[in-house]
């Protein structure tokens, strides 16, 4: 270690579901600095919708009850395990929604270490490489993570605009590139939802060089899209036969809704090319379905998928497509403190939000 | 026309879904040949599960009283239309689901024809380029298709072993190649269900080279499987901890039982490498659904999805293939008559058949 390490953090935890929008001063040990762990005192963390699922426990039960939340963390090394080779102290790092994996498995060994099946997230979960500590996310005043789930953020990129790119931004950067290829021109990409998410989907499909058309359920968003990056906008409630315009145009769909209540599948599916995907990267309480059948898809020989976060190889790719293009999230700054952190939880669930809340003055609310 | 075609056709049809295991012998005028279609005497066609949906209903109504189903058929061109370049009289020849479709757009010019559209299928589907006409299938003396739907047979290949071929073979083969490449050495392939798709499918992915582990409720077909070309059988109600043997083996799996009812979707999906794909081609009743949520298939990044049949390019591949590896349809010929379509039809909804009823003797029937 290079600099000493406080025995305990801070942070704003949450005891139990009842409470989720009531998060209070907490102190707790943190978790073993394993070899391959950098430790960083935390700038910047933005509110993504997980950590609302997480404390109303849309997802499952808490795993601590003094639960801290927030994966979209940006902040600077202080402290370095004795195996770690990309990072010093003193560098401005980002931390998303994975903290850990085995580092041995195939996945972990090619671009695919977010689905490592020992992975362990950032926060709410056990960390079989930190003798079953439950970890602690980012609306706290520091973090720990594997060097490989940390990211350099490029100069230019202020702390709280690369923030909620660590969760949000890779989100939808890996299945666009998964799906698009590095230069998208020539292909049509479908982008479901202008919100947290969406919103960084239209600039960084843009930014690939694809057709972007949003997709929302009203005109309010229509300006704002067309900003982002959208060439084209449809509100799906107001234009009845949208479908037949663009008819077979879709190389790729990304949904960044919330969820998948109301949303008429078959529709989006009706307009996919041949052999391409639906993803939904917007994740609903995890009771809620919707019925498929083969037949949903047979028309266009389409299929319907999930992505997962992103490989530090397209985390790198996305920092500098991000900094080359000047993407940035749309956010509201908000002092982290135990008033606000609940006034913005309670705003994102009233969709108050355009389009993403980060936290900032750690310094001030820690010390 | 270089020979005469008869003025009408005759076929073993039904008038309702009440009568679907009491095909009637009858007689009908067929459609207008138009400048790309050919003419068949029939020989061979093989009784497929969409037979029975058809005539029950389960996938939509009866578009005309005196339907004639069997979309696998082979015969010998008795004419040809004014712009046929593929075929002449006298060439054996085989059409299997699809009989026309719009030849203008890009998925009929881009090896995707079997998604135009404007497809029609072989029976009961209105057909838009001969007046609204209802088509007939191939329980019958004579077919027509366009010749984009027709496919040459290898001299080698006898009548009845390629008639299975033309649904269930290329229902398969397509998803297989579109996933897995013509090499899939070194891949590992799951086939579930063997029965009239699965033990083709099973062959075929034998054949481009893949490791195939074939899936099955019981033990029943494990020898059958493995002499059909699975390298290894797993009987999923009886091996209860299979998943873990498999864990991120498949590249590619192929569901080929009649439903999903029943089938543990998410057993299937967490054997999955990331990104890869469930391919559902058995086809349940329109109505059977099943739940999901982005969250089945979040933790490999994986993507369900369905096929319909395969394009011209791909039925010539999958014949010489056939043809070079000696792969058949497992069959048991029954001689075409009233009689024997119910008994047929009926063993084939008890299961009882392995794995393919082809009738014959069609001269003798229709003469």
């Amino acid at each position: 270690m290079t600099q000493s390490v406080p025995e305990t953090f801070k942070g704003f935890g949450v005891d139990k579901k009842e409470n989720w929008n009531k998060p209070k001063l907490v102190e707790y040990k943190h978790k073993q600095i394993n070899p391959h762990d950098i430790v960083l005192e935390n700038e910047a963390c933005g509110l993504c919708y997980s950590d609302i699922h997480t404390l109303q426990s849309n997802w499952g039960p808490y795993n601590r009850n003094d639960l801290v939340v927030g994966h979209e963390i940006v902040g600077k090394v202080i402290a370095v395990g004795s195996a770690v080779t990309q990072f010093k102290v003193g560098q401005r790092v980002g931390i998303g929604a994975g903290n850990s994996a085995c580092r041995e498995c195939g996945r972990c060994n090619h671009d695919n270490e977010q689905y490592c099946k020992k992975m362990a997230g950032t926060y709410n979960n056990v960390d079989p490489r930190s003798n079953g500590y439950v970890t602690q996310g980012g609306y706290s005043s520091h973090s720990i993570a594997d060097e490989q789930f940390a990211f350099a953020i490029p100069e230019s990129l202020p702390s709280t605009a690369a923030a909620p790119l660590m969760c949000a931004g890779i989100t939808v950067f890996s299945p666009l590139i998964r799906n698009l290829g590095k230069d998208a021109k020539g292909k049509t990409v479908g982008i479901i939802g202008i919100g947290g998410l969406g919103h960084l989907a239209v600039q960084f499909a843009n930014a690939l060089g694809a057709k972007v058309v949003a997709f929302s359920r009203s005109s309010a968003k229509k300006e704002q899209a067309l900003k982002l990056g959208a060439h084209e906008f449809v509100a799906t409630g107001e234009e009845k036969d949208w479908t037949s315009k663009y008819d077979d145009e879709f190389d790729f769909i990304l949904n960044c809704a919330s969820g998948i209540d109301g949303l008429n599948l078959s529709d989006y599916l009706s307009v996919l090319k041949v052999d391409s995907k639906f993803i939904s990267v917007g994740l609903p309480p995890a009771k809620e379905q919707f019925g498929v059948s083969p037949f949903t898809f047979l028309k266009n020989g389409v299929a319907f998928g999930s992505s997962l976060l992103g490989s530090k190889t397209e985390v790198t790719e996305m920092l500098r497509l991000a900094a080359e293009n000047d993407i940035k999230p749309w956010i509201e700054e908000v002092p982290i403190s135990e008033e606000n952190c609940s006034k913005a939880l309670e705003r994102c669930v009233a969709g108050d939000v355009r389009y993403r809340f980060v936290f900032t003055e750690f310094d001030k609310a820690f010390n």
